[in-house]
């Protein structure tokens, strides 16, 4: 799924950089002779990848920001001199984002809710009519002025910036994102009806990890600690 | 202004393949293992390399017609195998419109109106939710179901298929539109303002050609004849 | 040898798409204005991976098929929308293969016979003057209607497609083959010479893992077991 | 056709190196760790510029000779550094076959012989295995070894150098080469068919510069020259 | 030479933002991570787009300024987003200074002196350790501060900025160049060498139009005119 | 700082080509018509793999050389036909360097002095005028010829071959070296500040294991021994 939110990340930012979407009316990719929107993109995982494979491909200035350098040497490897590989701190996430039409924010980490990187203060001193597109959202988000929208009414306005932030963004191409979410499961789903459940989950951690309650007992620790239950370890229960 | 136009048909139907906007809800460049949708683009000119340029930056899988096979060369010692050229003739086109998730119609003959390439016939067999984006809208449009539309109310749906056929493309993005318009046309205002109206028109003969009223007569034969006024030439008031 | 084999595969296969060889008579990459003919790989290792590269070198229309998600990630970050990954299912197998014009087989599973991924049904109902090439004759063959043959007769025809399933195909590029065995070996050869075959093999797991039969006892144990021979552990015989 | 043909070239050539064919048993692309044969194309035309394109895909080392700095800097600037671009002349052109796996001759003249541009001399100085592929082989070859063959007997051996010279090398494809036919033949048979011979002639000098015979009158200089026949202007019959 | 000229001055640009050298010390392409320099091309010609091909190849961010659009469509074609096409005014050119680490000035007018398209004004302001190279020195340079230099002392600094005007760029390589030189001219020497000069000159009117004196009288008008000599034309002399 | 350095060994290589630096006077990347310079790249490293996007970039043609094969097939994969990969031993290397017009030694075993892969009798058979960059001249260098210089004297020659051997090559480019320093150490730093030394270094290996001195006692095993010093473990100090 956050391939295809990382993808459409850059087409909806694309659409709603338009005048009569609210946007500063600037074409992404710009023509020959007018410069290319420039496009900043925070965290280069799953998210942040697809975002830049798309955001390459539809011709704009790219700059990727993320903590780790590794992964900005892979990105340089395969993209060169097209994109724009910079380590991210407050400073450098900071200059990238006072100067970008369009901000995607992917900055995910699992089971925690995402940082707010990109600060109010910062909102208030971007371009008039940029774009900031929050990814994270379903996690709190990774702009402080973010909240949950909608695909009916998918952005709001803040300080003059257009903020996306739609909860199931892959909802929107549903179509893709389902057979997408197939080839991912279907493994899983084959094991479970070849073997039994108990069977399947001790041939793979992937899967047991992933059993959140059984026989009545919640196996998930984090859901217990939160919701008030007591925790029972899976493998207790698969005998 | 036919690059931007070209550029942002792939943009506006990409956004319009969206559940939300009526489309089958693909993602136009699909993710890895699930196949991306198929972009026709049809007409190689200036609107069609710039759409083909968005639909293959974006990850679409893109068929481009063209009657002109030199053309086609060009097209293919630059994109590969990134685009399949085809030789547009009526049955080239209706195979290619069949398959299509998008249909761009870039079919542009100067001064004449757009000829209709797509028949309803054709719509009526697409895949439903498919979308098609007429570029030509301005001189008629290159799908027989076509009708302008606007920035408020961009599409309508003919036989399942969404058709996107804003007449002033180009104005959703005013402010790269505003760029490419004067990168245009400023030569001929800073020789206008340099040497007068006359010796500017002397002087360049693409810039004669546009004129179309002077001193009272219509200096443009085409509009003579059609709005019944006398002709007179050009180059008789430049004296 | 699977990268000389994978690239094989594809310089074979369009060989055989000649009409003189009893192909359809199609060009690998089309020319402008001519559709590519469609090639689609199955499995996406080795064989695979260099199968892909050449196909696409060579201006083909390309799918790739993997079990494997992340594989196809991979390969879709290097080559972008000049190829199509495709999450391989009975049902996807059998679409592409019945629109393919080219099907390279590379499915290996070590030490086990391939899987019979395309049926004799498929076959049948795939167009008339299509080509196969088994790159897993060796373990079986991946078509349920392969027989391995040589240089001398590389090809067979079952219901008017023609089967390329040479089962020594590197021997065919001998200079290439010996230049890329060397490589890979070389290293282990050193390492006999140097330290004597006992100490080698104590050093190098992989290398030890290769010994099948030392003193008179067979080391390997599928060997053993294949051939009725009492097994003995490699470490037992290395002191 | 000269596409087709360019394309094919390589394909041949490739096929050829195969030791089970003649060749020295090398793989065009070579793998990782052993280096591709080196293709050598003399003359950067449709042919040349075909062939190199396949030769690039197929991972060949790859130089192009020409005598036009112009056209060697367009293929520069598609290509960079993927290819070698070397000006053409008798010292340059010995060093390259010298050095070459394979030859690609494809330096057309029209309406002339082709010019020997690889002496006997320096055939007989190739390496051993190498193979040679005259695309010129119609109008007379470009190497001074060369003879006219078929797709039943496609090669002969001169000097342990391997000569590929089908003289018509797109029958092999012939599906391809029709369509490539057609694509480049329809709009004069429907000139033809819509206006009449004499006005599609009188409209299209092209068209009118192959009118061969009409009338019982030969209409076209070179051939009524060569044959012994009064020449007749096409003009004068169209009247 | 221009070609040689384009790609040296981008070489010779890097090695003087080098500290030791008196530039900025930075490194032109950057590491993942680490901002890569802004190159900023000056004119779209020879020199500017082969000093924009190494500029990108380097890996820097790129820049290029032209008055022709169609010049720089055919540019974004084919290097896409790897540069960023800029329409030529005094107003893009200043801002495009400002913001460069490198500027290569390639406006060459045939005949004419360059055009000071850099002011000093601009040149004040520029970042402190910045680089400009003027491969237009040989016609009185682009920026309004150079002057010619040579290998030996081959920059001098104005404002903090290091200039580089080396006025026999070529020169350093001399190997290339000569070959280069060779392949432009040795068409024309074969010709003088095979029909005397007379007839080598009717039959070329390039070369005719590079005639500057023939049995005593000046045969190029500019000359003539420029030194006060009666001008006769080459036509008259050639009888 | 390898990043770094690989990078300017290329740009630093192409500057000693020229002429006035005691170079053979030819440009890296040639230009259309003219072959480019040979690169030979000893160690496919973090070296050995920026210094090859550099001479990519810059158009030369590149022969790396690795003792893996895995290594030589990613950089295949990545830059295909771009490159000559050739697996490593003293025969090839021998070859390579014969042919080059510019070799990078980047073979770096850490903790060790690097191998004299080129010998005396190597450099003494080498092109009069080409260029070795010995970038592991930190740890003794490659080349058998090789000695340390600085900035100010950066090269030497033997039997003329121009040796470039500063031992602190990212020092010429101190701002990017800077940056990439901060971005592989900031977070380090953060660390100690934020967790005191102590805890940090139990909660990092890898910064443990780069404590060197503690206490009084030296905790680097290799350095002790070196030295002369007791060694005691970073362990029994951290308590």
């Amino acid at each position: 799924m956050s391939e295809v939110a990382g993808r459409m990340a850059v087409q909806a930012g694309a659409a709603h950089l338009e005048k009569s979407k609210g946007g500063m009316g600037v074409l992404l990719g710009g023509v020959p002779g007018v410069p290319a929107a420039h496009v900043v993109i925070i965290g280069a995982g799953v998210v942040g990848t697809h975002a830049l494979q798309m955001a390459v491909g539809m011709g704009a200035r790219v700059t990727v920001l993320d903590k780790s350098v590794d992964r900005l040497r892979q990105l340089d490897l395969v993209f060169g001199n097209r994109i724009n590989t910079v380590y991210s701190n407050a400073q450098s996430v900071e200059d990238a984002v006072l100067d970008a039409d369009l901000v995607i924010g992917g900055v995910l980490i699992p089971g925690a809710a995402a940082p707010k990187l990109v600060t109010r203060s910062m909102i208030s001193r971007m371009k008039n009519g940029a774009v900031v597109v929050d990814v994270a959202i379903d996690q709190g988000g990774c702009f402080e002025t973010s909240h949950a929208t909608t695909h009916t009414e998918p952005t709001f306005v803040v300080d003059g910036v257009v903020h996306y932030c739609v909860a199931n963004m892959p909802g929107a191409v549903a179509r893709t994102s389902t057979f997408a979410l197939n080839n991912a499961t279907i493994g899983h789903a084959v094991a479970l009806a070849d073997k039994g459940w108990k069977q399947a989950l001790k041939d793979n951690p992937h899967l047991k990890n992933g059993l959140n309650v059984a026989h009545g007992h919640v196996t998930y620790e984090a859901v217990a600690l939160a919701l008030g239950y007591p925790y029972v370890s899976a493998d207790s229960l698969l005998g």
